[in-house]
């Protein structure tokens, strides 16, 4: 038993279970042994989104990776069943933010959506992907947001799971303050999309707000920027409806 | 009367009535005629935190300023009082974004405060207030947040009003949900306190705890850097007990 978890925390895609050989790459190996001083025996803490966090020691260190051996679970597995967020990509700073807030703030998938007025047209869901692992070992998550590819966002609406409430954070009259929305969809599977800088084109706000699951949803009388409305969404979202309650 | 109000909107210093001549700065000037490509006669919108939105035409534009003569007030200048932002200066990136999203999130006022963690001993004011400035032009604000000078955290205690409630950001066992925390501060003077990275030290938190008007305030249960802490904070106050729910 140890009274304090380690502070070195990472992600890993092995299966993590007591006395397994856990394969860290070259990367993981840098930080560890150049950054951060340690050597073999030192204690790590692993997850890989499944098997909940465990107590590792590090074995061998080189520089094509290193090797550790997985000893007591830590915390378990749990659910974390954030809601997803869909976002129009944005500059690459603005996206870069999105997604490590979004991930400390529980978001549970990360969906880029091509609307009109998308102003970047790539996506490199592998570079988002490397970040959300990122943020993810910083904030203690056990889970990883998934990444979804980039889908025009008529595909998106045409393949919309009915069961899932789609909140479209938008300027307009009769847009539901956000903390009675939320407050109201507690129990249910849900969603937030934020739009493109600029906002969304009123077709594609119009054809989001035709689907029958969807509530257009206001974050108050300021303008936000893209990113931070999809910030405060998400805090407010965990806020009124999600998991901070529970702390 | 005019049906749409001009896109171009500027902080002035000076005071704003119909009529009245207003100095546009050199740089000022040349985003309305090098960027925005604004000629004489053009429409922009004007507002100084005190007298409300005016909308102004363009008289002459040159290389060291330009001149507006104020026509029609487009709104009128109304109270935004939210809470007072505490923050403990972080790097520059992480503050440049925490000002950034306090403003378009209706912070009251910035006030930077040395805490025994902080790792930037360095506050520029004045970069601050520029950063404060181009925030609020963006987000439609007509108020600009105060941006106090920084002070030690003793300091700021040994001032404090009595009257204004201090949410301490604090990651404890005892800490309020944030939304039942807010929710039930609905009509008082308020004031946010996020720590620097890596937390509040242990004595900087009982100082602040040991004075009778501070709460401790948990944010779920990931660890949230401290910009994200500030944003998510101030958007869950806006949407249970600030300007959110009148729209």
């Amino acid at each position: 038993m140890i009274a304090q978890p380690p502070r070195h925390r990472l992600y890993v895609d092995a299966p993590l279970a007591a006395g397994l050989d856990v394969r860290l790459d070259g990367a993981q190996a840098h930080y560890l042994r150049d950054v951060m001083r340690l050597g073999p025996g030192a204690a790590v803490a692993l997850f890989n989104g499944r098997d909940g966090e465990w107590l590792a020691t590090l074995d061998t260190l080189g520089k094509a990776g290193a090797q550790a051996v997985a000893q007591t679970l830590l915390r378990p597995q749990g659910d974390e069943d954030g809601p997803w967020l869909l976002f129009a990509p944005l500059k690459k700073e603005a996206t870069d933010y999105l997604v490590e807030k979004a991930v400390e703030l529980g978001c549970g998938a990360l969906l880029p959506v091509m609307t009109r007025r998308t102003q970047s047209q790539k996506v490199r869901t592998d570079r988002l992907r490397a970040q959300v692992i990122g943020a993810a070992e910083q904030c203690e998550r056990l889970t990883l947001p998934a990444v979804f590819e980039p889908r025009p966002l008529a595909k998106v609406l045409e393949d919309w799971p009915a069961e899932r409430r789609l909140f479209v954070l938008a300027e307009r009259r009769d847009a539901l303050p956000a903390a009675r929305a939320f407050a109201g969809a507690r129990a249910l599977k849900a969603a937030l999309l934020v739009g493109p800088e600029g906002g969304l084109d009123d077709k594609d706000l119009d054809a989001l707000l035709a689907l029958p699951s969807s509530t257009p949803v206001g974050l108050g009388p300021r303008i936000l920027r893209a990113e931070t409305a999809a910030a405060a969404a998400l805090a407010v979202w965990q806020a009124v409806a999600g998991d901070w309650e529970t702390r």
